[in-house]
């Protein structure tokens, strides 16, 4: 514990119960489903609020959609913990979740030990960060920066057939002024923000927390190849432009660069979607579509990856007679976290006498996308295996309660920082 | 023209009108397409009964749906020409239906002529010849050859949402009693078929006609590869078990067999169906299913080709560390066509002075599934580009005139031979 500031005492059993109250919220047909925007979504929320309210906590919706529950009276600047209680389809049970349980717990406490922050503190519940929308989520995140705007959503449809404005409204957001949801540069003093790492670094290290540097940015292209759609049986071998062995070619292309030293810093490379036409077993494979993602915490070698891609994308067009396009439709940038925000976090976990790292990001975050108007810090926790996005994402309590201590302990660093400038 | 053999006066103007006239019946959204089992197939069908009718033919349906028109008298023991005019989607105006124009402007020329054969003629629509029922066709052809069981029919729906008994009722069948469209060994005395090449090898020797030697085999296999459906962000590349990338090294590695001369003699290898799960741009493809077709007209070059991509499959599997299911779900011997069956073609091409060639067949046929209860002899004629099961399947006037020659020359060669027998 570090001289001056006071103990927090983050109680197990009640952060268990909670986690294990929200995970019952799923799609009956899912395994721990709870996307945005669907009834088990706004049950959750419902759910959620009343936890808020018991916790002390001045509930309200922003007009995104997002649920904030705040402590310590009014004013334009605060301090935020938050992530989000939405999932991907078959989804898990932790990745979001315990940043929002966690930061509930910490308000709890904080409460219980009596402690006042020098600025008014939000728990918030992030709509959408999942990409249930793909071209918009994280939505409540770009909303509360302003990144997003009531003409994009205007022109957009939930994967469940409804007008997204229509599905905010419905979550208690407005729609129309959207705009109301966004915070300036300098409203968030310090964002922080708890999260399973998705990854086996600290598990491998037999670390139960990590402090996290940067957050890699995801680059996706989308890219058609097409060839002829010949009868498989009569066209002989080297008569083919067949589009699907064009496609292997650059799936392992991909992985390739992906895995070459140096080549994508900390980086990943993934075809994650493909889809075949006109795909009958008798057909060659006249066309193929597919995406490319490219995640790297460096913004040069993420450069230099997307070259490497489109060269070989160039290639196989050519040496396999194919025509392609391709289409970076998303270019993020890696978002390094301020200095001061880790030391926040490593500090707390000095404080606390809790062995850390300091590692990146390869998954995006509410955290990368306030990172613009806010000074945002992360606290990862040990996972299971490093799954995440499936039935069997998994991270101990012990863990969990540890990295809710952190989270607490460097809202306390943040706050001092904040009372001393 | 050879002695002693008459002489067939093909008129192209009555071919070409008829090869127009049948292109009109097609599915009004996508060319040249006529699925067997659809409303445009029942209104081609009506309006080929009625050529059959001018033709002089006596017009019957079988128990399996086949449209027959026969000339000649009763009995058992026939001589037959016959092909398909059913189409794969967005398919082609050649593919089968040349070889059931092509026969039915012999039965005319026939007719003209005022020569009787040996034994009846019977002209063959065979139904539903394209995969329309993916693991029952060719469905005419194999019932007649008893290959197909009124057993599998009940147990079958068309892709439409029919049972397939109803279907063929529809049609003028009788799938309760479709037995009765089986015939016996040796009740054909000869089969010809007359069809597009399908492949390029006759444009290239600048041939019209081609004399088909052996019917290349499909041989199948249904593979699914198993992985780790794992963020594709969070996934460090070492940790991952990414199906797709396994899948891709399998596409490359039946080409590159398919590829080797002599490891699939005269042979293709085709990953034509590939699905992927759960397919979303940010997550590591956890499964991926996909069929493999290889295709020789040696049986022991096909039978080292499976081998040989079972080792692949079971070396990715290992070296990825995936979960690997195959199954060969279906698996053909390639039909060598008899030699006096060829012979009887080739000398027709000699008879009429038409250059021509041997060469297999890589797509399978009609014939080759009458081959097991008939002798099968096939012409050839050249396509454009090779290409086929696509709307710019093409073959000129020129070369279905020649070709018809051929098969009516073939006719009286088969005749020559049953007679002298």
């Amino acid at each position: 514990m570090a001289a001056g500031l006071p103990d927090l005492e983050v109680r197990r059993d009640r952060l268990q119960a909670d986690l294990e109250a929200i995970a019952r919220f799923t799609d009956p047909h899912l395994p721990y489903t709870r996307r945005a925007f669907t009834p088990q979504y706004a049950e959750a929320r419902r759910w959620l609020t009343e936890r808020f309210i018991e916790a002390g906590l001045d509930v309200r919706i922003d007009a995104a959609g997002n649920l904030i529950g705040r402590r310590g009276g009014a004013g334009d600047r605060v301090l935020m913990l938050g992530s989000h209680t939405d999932t991907v389809e078959a989804g898990g049970r932790f990745d979001g979740i315990v940043g929002v349980m966690g930061a509930l717990e910490v308000a709890r406490v904080l409460k219980e030990a009596g402690i006042e922050l020098s600025l008014p503190l939000e728990v918030v519940d992030f709509v959408c960060e999942e990409p249930t929308i793909v071209n918009l989520s994280p939505l409540g995140s770009r909303l509360m920066a302003g990144d997003v705007t009531a003409a994009h959503i205007a022109a957009t449809e939930t994967p469940f057939g409804q007008p997204l404005a229509d599905a905010i409204d419905a979550l208690g957001g407005n729609a129309k002024q959207v705009e109301a949801a966004r915070r300036k540069l300098g409203d968030i003093a310090g964002y922080l923000e708890l999260h399973i790492e998705q990854g086996s670094v600290l598990e491998r290290e037999g670390l139960a927390v990590g402090v996290v540097t940067t957050i890699a940015a995801p680059c996706r292209a989308l890219v058609a190849l097409t060839g002829a759609a010949d009868h498989a049986g009569a066209t002989a071998m080297p008569d083919r432009r067949d589009a699907l062995a064009g496609a292997a070619e650059l799936v392992l292309a991909v992985e390739r660069i992906a895995s070459t030293p140096g080549m994508v810093a900390e980086g990943v490379g993934t075809v994650g979607w493909l889809r075949v036409s006109p795909n009958m077993v008798n057909v060659i494979p006249g066309r193929v579509d597919l995406t490319i993602e490219v995640r790297s915490t460096e913004a040069e070698a993420l450069a230099v990856a997307r070259r490497e891609i489109e060269t070989e994308i160039h290639d196989i067009a050519e040496r396999r007679k194919l025509e392609a396009t391709f289409d970076w439709q998303h270019i993020e940038l890696p978002v390094p976290l301020p200095e001061h925000m880790r030391n926040a976090v490593a500090q707390a976990c000095d404080d606390l006498a809790v062995p850390y790292r300091y590692l990146p990001s390869r998954a995006s975050h509410d955290a990368a996308r306030l990172a613009p108007i806010a000074p945002a810090g992360m606290v990862f926790i040990r996972c299971k295996d490093g799954r995440s996005h499936c039935p069997e994402e998994w991270a101990d309590m012990d863990d969990i309660v540890e990295g809710t201590r952190v989270l607490g302990q460097a809202l306390l660093r943040v706050d001092e920082m904040v009372r001393g400038s």
